[in-house]
């Protein structure tokens, strides 16, 4: 059995999904987890706006031992993913501890911009 | 009644709004904050520079379930803006736990550059 | 005898070697480790993947009062390098606490694109 | 009398000074130091490399109050600055609790790179 580590709850208060790629690779965002435990982690992530209420209870499984580099894109809730162009923040809580960074590739423009950062994580 | 997340002192030491803009993109910074507690957050941001006192007491409000994501171009003090072009750094004070990231658009060439980071959070 | 600062566990969920390159720079990340102390540290990787079971106990030294950065192209397993293209994590374990920072430089289109963050740091 | 926020040890383990630069702008790290309290900060850098013995005591005072944006090719020791074009890792250490942030652009090729992060805070 190999232990659990990190924290069940983290928080990405940056997240926007460009409208436009050019260039050879797509504009995404990615939510990479890391499950090093030997347990399956639930994911649930919850995606917050400025100015409407948020998408809740958008479940992901992590297998045990391994990492899942989540595109935004993908994320739906009854059928709807995340809007595009629209600044928005995630949380993710899960029910065993994980290790979440989060980053982003925009090539609005011919050549591309990449950012990164772990996640904001919080204990409880 | 949803629970508050974060921290409630949140700092950023390179502040920096570049001068100029080229291609489709505007250069801009962001402070994004994420609000998950169901009352509303009063932020108080503090501007500090390297050869003058700080701008203080600059407030903006964030409702509850909400993500706001703040151009530093917008925040003013009896009417005057951060000047452009000059180191400077930011200090967030909440009254409720929020959460705060960092990010930059560089656009001074016909590129883009992005970097973000989260905010550095104190206790207390 | 100088002090060990830093932590012995250290995570990084967005590992990706860029598959291409293109202008005067390689494609490539680093793992940064800072060893303050005055003792030799002894890293021990373990790469984890989306659809397989995790490279283990890749070994790494590093001297007292030194840094590396350390190209993930380099590191191996029985001679076998990390799969270029993949989406991967990183988890790193050190007998002495050091400070672990990843970067990845992407080229694959003519200009250049950064990123760099801290590692996840674990007590324990 | 204003509080001194933020840790009094923080940790940098990618430092690299491009050795090129192209377009509009410089190539160049900036160590981004915020000393929100009312006393002077007397700050100590100490820089690591691979290959050699670290360079000590470089002394760099930040007013109560203000942020300092620190070049690191500002950095002198006995008149000899940061070697450029070799990785390294920089330590900075202060007799009152600051906050430090760490980027770098890098324009090598014509269009700009962009990455920072915060530096890694020990206590005590």
């Amino acid at each position: 059995m190999y232990k659990a580590w990190g924290e069940k709850n983290w928080f990405i208060p940056d997240g926007y999904i460009p409208e436009t790629s050019s260039g050879s690779l797509l504009s995404h965002e990615s939510v990479c987890v890391l499950n090093a435990s030997s347990e399956e982690a639930l994911l649930k992530f919850t995606i917050f706006f400025e100015d409407r209420d948020p998408m809740e209870d958008i479940l992901v499984v992590i297998p045990g031992r391994r990492t899942k580099h989540i595109r935004t894109s993908s994320l739906m809730k009854d059928g709807a993913p995340i809007p595009v162009g629209v600044p928005y923040a995630i949380a993710v809580q899960s029910d065993v501890p994980v290790i979440v960074q989060y980053s982003r590739l925009d090539s609005t423009q011919a050549e591309n911009a990449l950012m990164s950062t772990m996640a904001f994580p919080v204990k409880g």
